[in-house]
């Protein structure tokens, strides 16, 4: 959820909506969203699973791929998360009428985890032009470490076409710290991967129109979008199962390796400044992104309560 | 000279040379390059113009680029910039064979301006597909401001192919100071700048090899590849003179405008951290961009003679 913001699908968005509806339909309660998660999820799911893992909406390259990444911070990560304290109506939600409908899950970490929280979520909402799906994973890290964090969004306008951001956030300012730079991004050879994904050919950069967000991201982001034409459909799926699965893991794997699991002693001022920063960028996100945009989508009351969610979460 | 590095043409370039000479031809000594200059420099120009700018290999559009942007910093800045103090066999070098020349001027600000130093240069070397010119203005403000630096940067490769680096260089971590994003790229409009030239059709963007040197780039620094293909001198002549020509006088206007004269009473810890960062930026993009492609243009000895000139006026 950080680089939802103005992303040109948001364009054909209705106006804010005045109110909205607070009944599910049955199969969007938590209990019947665990059950989709079941399909490709591991056998032994860990009690405190991601309760957003079902996707009844998305396109199956992107469902997979999903399912695949969440079930593997899932079986890494799992045991060291604490059980959910998202309330249900904003485990799953959904604007008048249905039209917007959406799942979100916020897990903290336990006191053996690097982990501050893991976010995922997905959205979805019908459009002009079909359906918009909007995918987020983000892993945040405790001041326990100066690891990067890792943030991985799929924004998919249409079978066609894919928007999409994949980083491992700096917690530092890169041009005061360049051991930073080099122990994080360039001994882990993620600009390679990235490479892999950029060099195909319906893949083209792209860049958030918020100067904010384009700040947040490291020079190693993945952030493109792929548009395989009008007739394009299989293009996609191809890429979505072939390239994007292998980026897409690889970096969760490096994420995982060297950043989810360090821990770092740092002193007063320097855990104190990552502290300011995290918490900057928490906030900027939510304003840029969610409270600007969440209400186009779900209207004012759903929308806050989506927000006061994850605020609780962010500790902002 | 931030952004030497690692670009495509030097791959063709041959390896270090052991030694150099320090003859020159008439055409490249002081005095002659003065001359080049005055063809379109400004009929009064201040005693301490400029001694780069003849650029006597550059093709025509880039030449007239290059002497205009010149001739802009001469005529706002020129009045409250101190002689150049860049030794003679600095200010015009080649190396062994004369197949690689280059000059650089370095012009300090005085006490009444904001200007730390003005560094002006070009780099022309024999490849076997032609030649190669880089062109370089690299203006560093002192900490009497935290306005950012200014970077333009032109390699040719060919009449046809083109990598440029036009930047407002930020002094502060953006993700920490979302008012200076506010203030010296959001309020300015300089992305929309930036997005003119990224929509023409020959231009793609471009990302450094150095991790470091994208660290160093703002949110809407123009990097970018300028490819008209075999048959393109014409195409890449126009895009020079016309969409280039205005988005590089634009960036130099906002930079003048908004950055140049600025003042700020900055705290105490604020100027130290400000230092400290110039200070990184500086030794850093020496020594990934000079101090390892120098010696491979024009032997160790012009090499390190440059290079200590620049170090000189760096102060580092």
């Amino acid at each position: 959820m950080l680089a939802l913001s103005h992303h040109p699908f948001l364009r054909h968005l209705p106006p804010p909506l005045s109110s909205s509806s607070s009944s599910l339909p049955s199969f969007l309660t938590p209990n019947s969203v665990k059950r989709f998660g079941a399909v490709r999820a591991s056998m032994d799911q860990p009690a405190a699973a991601s309760q957003v893992m079902g996707f009844p909406h998305l396109p199956p390259p992107h469902r997979d791929l999903m399912v695949d990444l969440l079930s593997t911070i899932e079986a890494r990560l799992g045991p060291h998360l604490l059980p959910s304290v998202v309330p249900s109506d904003v485990l799953s939600f959904q604007g008048q009428g249905g039209a917007s409908r959406g799942a979100l899950d916020i897990r903290s970490g336990g006191q053996d985890s690097s982990v501050d929280f893991i976010l995922e979520s997905w959205l979805h909402c019908k459009v002009p032009s079909g359906s918009l799906n909007i995918t987020t994973l983000f892993a945040f890290l405790k001041a326990s470490t100066d690891a990067p964090h890792l943030l991985m969004e799929f924004i998919q306008g249409s079978p066609t076409s894919l928007i999409l951001f994949m980083d491992l956030l700096p917690r530092k300012d890169l041009v005061l710290h360049p051991d930073y730079l080099d122990e994080f991004y360039q001994n882990t050879n993620v600009d390679k991967v990235r490479q892999e994904l950029e060099n195909v050919p319906q893949v083209l950069p792209y860049r958030s129109s918020s100067l904010y967000i384009r700040s947040v991201l490291s020079p190693t982001a993945v952030a493109v979008q792929i548009n395989c034409g009008a007739e394009g459909e299989s293009a996609m799926e191809e890429i979505m199962r072939v390239q994007l699965d292998s980026v897409a893991k690889e970096i969760m794997r490096i994420w995982l390796d060297k950043c989810a699991r360090s821990i770092k002693q740092l002193g007063e001022t320097e855990r104190a400044d990552l502290l300011r920063r995290d918490t900057l960028i928490k906030n900027k996100t939510v304003e840029i992104d969610l409270a600007a945009n969440l209400p186009r989508l779900f209207g004012p009351d759903v929308a806050n309560r989506v927000v006061e969610a994850i605020q609780k979460a962010y500790r902002i």
